[in-house]
């Protein structure tokens, strides 16, 4: 769909893809056959208005860098994490950025004169990998950050599913002896790799505690040991759930411990490859063929976001000026 | 597409669709508005040659009873276990029924001029069962037999996934001490709610193992009552696998399984209520609204490979006589 959607219908030259995150605003400007023009990062603030502050002026600070103006936008993308209406742009439950109830996409499109369309930020930066990686078919998008969960793109299209809990695989639960989730349950996936469980888990301070455990675990410390087994087995569990349930051709890694690079990947291959070494029938999938990682620092979130936003109808954009 | 896929091309008034079995066929005359005019219920015989022969025979046989000949045949659909290329309806793998490799719709249809159509047993099922429940949305279609599998239907099309694995939720692993697998892996999902698991878990002999598991467990057995959490806590597992990946609207549970009733489908329901207790999230998906039991000796795999037959693009009838 890129290509299509990039199309500016309105003559004007600019797609902007916000990925909203609880720390920063990763910001692209696209052009409208979908190369990326320009990038800039904030910080993000907290609460329900200084999420439409923040989103307004990453938009206004990018066109300072890359030299456009809202007027020159065509429509602008927004991944945000929570519950998304996507319809009407609307954010519920965004606890991270203090956000309970939030008209975004109404919001910040009117105080820019542009027509915003808000998605979730997993499904939306779902698009951006698939896009990027030139993927046509069936792709999944696994985030491995502070939590784990998933979004399935077909065809181009963000697969929602009947009541936007596709991907949602953070939450299935693998083995009922594991450690407390915070959703309540015992041995959910993202227990296992998620960046939060890992680092409670694990309970020594540092910048990137993912990175400690792994470093720590080279050395043979024994906690360290076993936690880095886990997230490489968590990991592989949630490609063997998208495989074996929605049969994705592809899955693609990203979120902050793609941070970790190659030793994140190997890990998941080879704990995949080891969970297909009793298993005729797992050998048969060629999952630890099917799955890459993103390079850290992926534009991937943000393009998707402006992708999102180029996606809207055409009745949906709003006169300007 | 129930209703188009079920015009009748040819002037024929009949659609004919088969669950082909390990142990029986069942197959359904059913009209070009739907509606099943006939079933029959006929021994499967082992290996390809009787394969095909019992194929043909159940359509002869249907007609005898119903009241057709194959010239008032306007396509056959067969639902069969094992790999199936639904392109070519050759069937490789079907290793309960003696097949390695059979181009079972060439040679059927040449036998009965006829178009056949094939596809694997339980995707077909899920089609029957999306239709004869009208779910228009999304669907998963479990089936607990003796062994566990599921078929997604999406808008009245079966969900094929990249490779042909979609809905394969029988082989994922829920608990890693969990007892092992006849796939190679431990604690698959199969291990707890497969029907051929249980009964060997359970050791003693039996027409229904898992009917005596149930009943010795109201009795207080305490393997039985073991067994008996196992088949309703893996039953949960899958439906939750199939609504947080895919997120399917609805769960239609059918299978060998269904002819415990509502043993089943009580003992199903209660563990995802289990589940839910600790979790506010798994609470606010409704896994237990969304789960309904097929009754038991329902027509919809044949029913299902009765539409599979009637997809059958224009081009591939072939002509009769």
């Amino acid at each position: 769909m890129t290509e299509a959607a990039m199309v500016d219908r309105a003559g004007r030259p600019i797609r902007v893809g916000l990925d909203v995150g609880g720390t920063k605003i990763d910001a692209v400007a696209v052009s409208h056959d979908g190369e990326i023009l320009g990038r800039l990062r904030r910080p993000t603030r907290w609460g329900e208005d200084a999420v439409v502050d923040s989103t307004v002026e990453a938009v206004l600070a990018l066109g300072d860098e890359v030299g456009f103006t809202p007027d020159d936008v065509a429509s602008a993308g927004v991944g945000i994490p929570g519950l998304v209406d996507s319809a009407t742009g609307r954010v519920l439950h965004a606890v991270n950025l203090g956000v309970e109830s939030l008209d975004l996409a109404a919001r910040a499109g009117a105080r820019l004169g542009v027509p915003f369309r808000v998605e979730n930020d997993v499904k939306a930066a779902a698009l951006g990998a698939a896009a990027l990686r030139g993927i046509d078919g069936s792709m999944a998008y696994l985030n491995l950050g502070t939590g784990v969960a998933a979004g399935i793109v077909v065809d181009g299209r963000i697969w929602r599913g009947a009541r936007g809990t596709a991907g949602e695989v953070g939450h299935l639960s693998v083995d009922p002896a594991g450690r407390l989730c915070g959703c309540g349950q015992r041995g959910c996936v993202e227990t296992f790799c998620g960046g939060g469980a890992l680092a409670k888990a694990w309970g020594r301070p540092g910048a990137l505690p993912v990175r400690d455990i792994l470093d720590a675990a080279e050395l043979g410390d024994a906690q360290a040991v076993l936690l880095r087994d886990d997230l490489f087995r968590g990991a592989a569990a949630a490609v063997r759930v998208l495989v074996l349930s929605a049969d994705v051709e592809r899955v693609i890694i990203g979120g902050g411990l793609t941070a970790l690079g190659d030793r994140l990947e190997h890990g998941i291959r080879a704990a995949l490859l080891a969970g297909a070494e009793a298993s005729a029938f797992m050998r048969s999938l060629h999952l630890d063929e099917r799955i890459e990682l993103l390079t850290a620092g992926s534009p991937a979130a943000a393009f998707g976001a402006a992708l999102v936003g180029a996606s809207a109808p055409v009745k949906e954009i709003v006169a300007h000026g």
